[in-house]
């Protein structure tokens, strides 16, 4: 996993970080937070929180003894420990996109399947850049609604060997995602030892818990997994129209939930989430990839290491509808200010597409690409008397060329980045050979990483276990 | 013009630089520069300076004291004085494509021409973004090759009123271009006193300097004209496959020649050029916007920071044969460091493909919109009570939504940044729109941003008398 040692952008001054702490202080101490489950809101009045109707009103102070107790940074075992995860401080983690319904191959865009779904986490399991499938890589539309978490959950465990995100549609798929990762893990003590699964909930911003969210958010808390808290902030329409008045609400809406998280059980790992964009105030649409989401990013980060949490972003983002060049410098715009803002878990890494609406194949190898750079680009640079290479500008000299030296011949394997995607090709040669563009490119290998894929050794008793776990479980819900 | 006071984002430490400068000092006292022009060797050798053959070993210290003696900062004056340029400090230039001998427009890639030489000139003159058409915007092919600068120089100085930057071909192309600045400015003096015209001297690195650019530099220097001298470093061809040996290469370079244009003019302006990237060592081609690139160019920042000068460096920069995902990332992974970074003169700005080969159409406004997301996102953020915008939180409450909002509804149209190419629109609208891509909106957007194009006034006696100089010179070199 990439460990970012190079410096955070910072651009909040001390006095911009105190207006901001004023402004959140100020939402969960006289607007408060509405959590629309009553169990949490007798957790809260039992801990001295105010409770009006479904809205908790939170004092500052309370909100920031729970959030010390939540750990700076925990670990995330997979089933092959190769592919455990740290979560905190300069370690970054990458998923892949999560969500869409929809997914674009090539020129197709149709419902995403369960093949996709399977097709999609073995693309996830087969680049090394990607440290987690994620968890809803997409929406397998084919499959009963009712027990489609349990096929998600099943291939995220046998077609990768990476950690995986649990189901939140639900407290009993939540329990589910549970049972099942303890299959896998073999029992409930290794996973509340050290977490196996991490589980987005989100924020039915303006200030607002919904009851599915927080009864998912019950189930993983109670069992110590961590749970990514994201205000889903897009400003102009689930937040005001300006930065600072939406980080101040992202830090109320995040830490109310934390706290929550905390007086269910003191120590229980969160992650400080931020999914933060804007709407085109044009088209009423939302936007990725813009100047103010970058701000936000650069933002929340300074935010996230101020309280001393993991955080979370995510990723290759763009409203783009193809793979375009529009597609690429949003998700360039997103996913280099990602790499100078330092967030510990990045979902959507790979394959966003058409503001998260798709799961697009192409753009998975692009994003791949991507992410390759970043990496090496956020790699510190050794300055050293070696790295001089004095002997080779005096083999050289005035007018050479370096190509034949010593100097280069030990090194050209390794000197440089090697592209997956990115072609250097002149013209005439590109042109002959079919003059493809990264797109077309990009499908031609993501067909060939799909054949390369070799799934994951899993023992057979463990294997049987869950196919009965979900045989007998699609029969209880009726599919 | 742009300021970017976002903090720089620098990667050396101190030790860094203290290596890099034990770099620069060994190569021009041990190996020396090469510079083929006998009246530099003879400038350098009455300075004092060692000259052994075409190589002048410099002493490292009379190189700080002729640097010391550059402006850091200065201005450049425009024919409209709401365009005159100021070099230096948080200020950055951006001036369009450089170089290229071929076009791309749409499908069609062929040789340039005149026409297209206007056309890009025009578009630099409309678009607010560019501060500069730069100079050699593609290679007019149609026209006679003896008195091309002549052409160049005068579509410059007539189809837009910005700065422009001189032939730099020879020291008689240089002076052409110096009379016709005299003629626009009104005489020698204005131009001496505000330099008027700034051109691109490159280094034919490793370590040389040859006679036709030396020529032209001189003519340049002698006149007060700034000056941009830039080592052409592509790792693995002309400097060894190290980012650090390349460094210490450049500031050798650069440095030997700012050395010289001090002393033929002790405190004429000049400006510390990077044009650093690397071979694909597979191909053997030039590849761009690598992360090594990205690498060079904040560490140039911070050197050029280190000696107080101003510096260039550019641009949208890619190696991708078409106007596809790859030019655009390639281009964002340029541009984005750049300005981390905080060049002063950016060169290459809008309109660069493959690999500088081709001025292209549609990446002209990939550019464009590339360099206006990050003029937003580098501009500050404030961060105050009203920006808080807590009454409109107040007046949205949990579960609500900002679009009606008081607050919203008083500032939509300036709250966010709105795009010129990119599109948010839902799929089933783009779909029935066209399904038009960035790259196919891109076309018609520079077609209609040329239909806009006005001529800027110019006196109708400066204009006659350029025409004259352009008719008499071209009868003179015989086209």
């Amino acid at each position: 996993m990439f460990v970012n040692r190079m410096p955070r952008y910072e651009i909040l001054s001390e006095d911009a970080i105190a207006t901001l702490d004023r402004g959140w202080k100020r939402i969960v101490s006289e607007l408060g937070v509405e959590f629309t489950l009553p169990e949490a809101l007798e957790v809260f009045a039992q801990a001295g929180q105010k409770v009006e109707g479904d809205a908790v009103k939170l004092e500052p102070e309370f909100v920031l003894e729970q959030l010390a107790m939540a750990p700076r940074e925990f670990d995330v075992q997979a089933r092959n420990p190769d592919h455990n995860v740290h979560l905190g401080g300069e370690h970054m983690v990458f998923a892949s996109v999560y969500g869409p319904p929809f997914v674009r191959e090539g020129d197709v865009r149709r419902e995403a399947t369960l093949e996709d779904f399977h097709n999609f986490t073995k693309l996830s399991q087969v680049f090394d850049e990607l440290d987690s499938a994620g968890g809803t890589i997409c929406e397998p539309n084919d499959t009963p609604l009712d027990s489609r978490h349990l096929d998600m959950v099943l291939a995220l465990q046998t077609l990768t060997d990476k950690p995986y995100m649990g189901s939140v549609t639900s407290g009993p798929n939540a329990a589910d995602t549970l049972r099942m990762t303890e299959i896998l893990f073999g029992g409930r003590e290794p996973i509340e030892r050290t977490p196996a699964v991490i589980s987005l909930i989100n924020v039915n911003s303006p200030l607002r818990y919904d009851e599915r969210m927080l009864a998912a958010m019950f189930e993983y808390v109670r069992a110590g997994q961590p749970v990514v808290l994201t205000p889903f902030l897009l400003m102009g329409a689930m937040s005001p129209v300006s930065i600072p008045a939406t980080l101040a609400q992202q830090m109320a809406e995040a830490m109310a939930g934390i706290a929550l998280a905390q007086l269910l059980r003191p120590g229980t790992p969160v992650i400080f989430g931020s999914f933060l964009s804007n709407t085109d105030m044009q088209s009423g649409s939302p936007s990725f990839g813009t100047p103010e989401s970058a701000i936000g990013l650069l933002c929340t980060g300074q935010i996230a290491r101020h309280f001393g949490l993991p955080w979370r972003s995510g990723g290759g983002l763009t409203a783009s509808q193809s793979v375009d060049a529009q597609a690429a410098y949003e998700a360039m715009m997103t996913m280099l200010p990602t790499f100078l803002a330092g967030p510990n878990w990045v979902m959507h890494s790979a394959g966003w597409l058409e503001s998260g609406l798709v799961s697009c194949y192409e753009k998975f190898v692009v994003d791949v690409e991507i992410l390759r750079m970043l990496r090496e680009e956020f790699t510190p640079l050794e300055v050293d008397e070696a790295s001089l290479a004095y002997d080779a500008h005096v083999e050289v000299g005035a007018g050479g060329h370096f190509l034949g030296a010593a100097h280069t011949l030990e090194r050209f394997r390794e000197c440089f980045y090697r592209p997956l995607l990115s072609s250097t090709e002149n013209y005439e040669r590109w042109a002959r050979n079919g003059g493809r563009d990264a797109t077309t490119r990009a499908s031609e290998i993501w067909r060939a990483k799909l054949d390369e894929y070799e799934q994951p050794p899993l023992d057979e008793g463990i294997r049987q276990e869950l196919d009965e776990y979900v045989v007998r479980r699609r029969a209880e819900l009726g599919d």
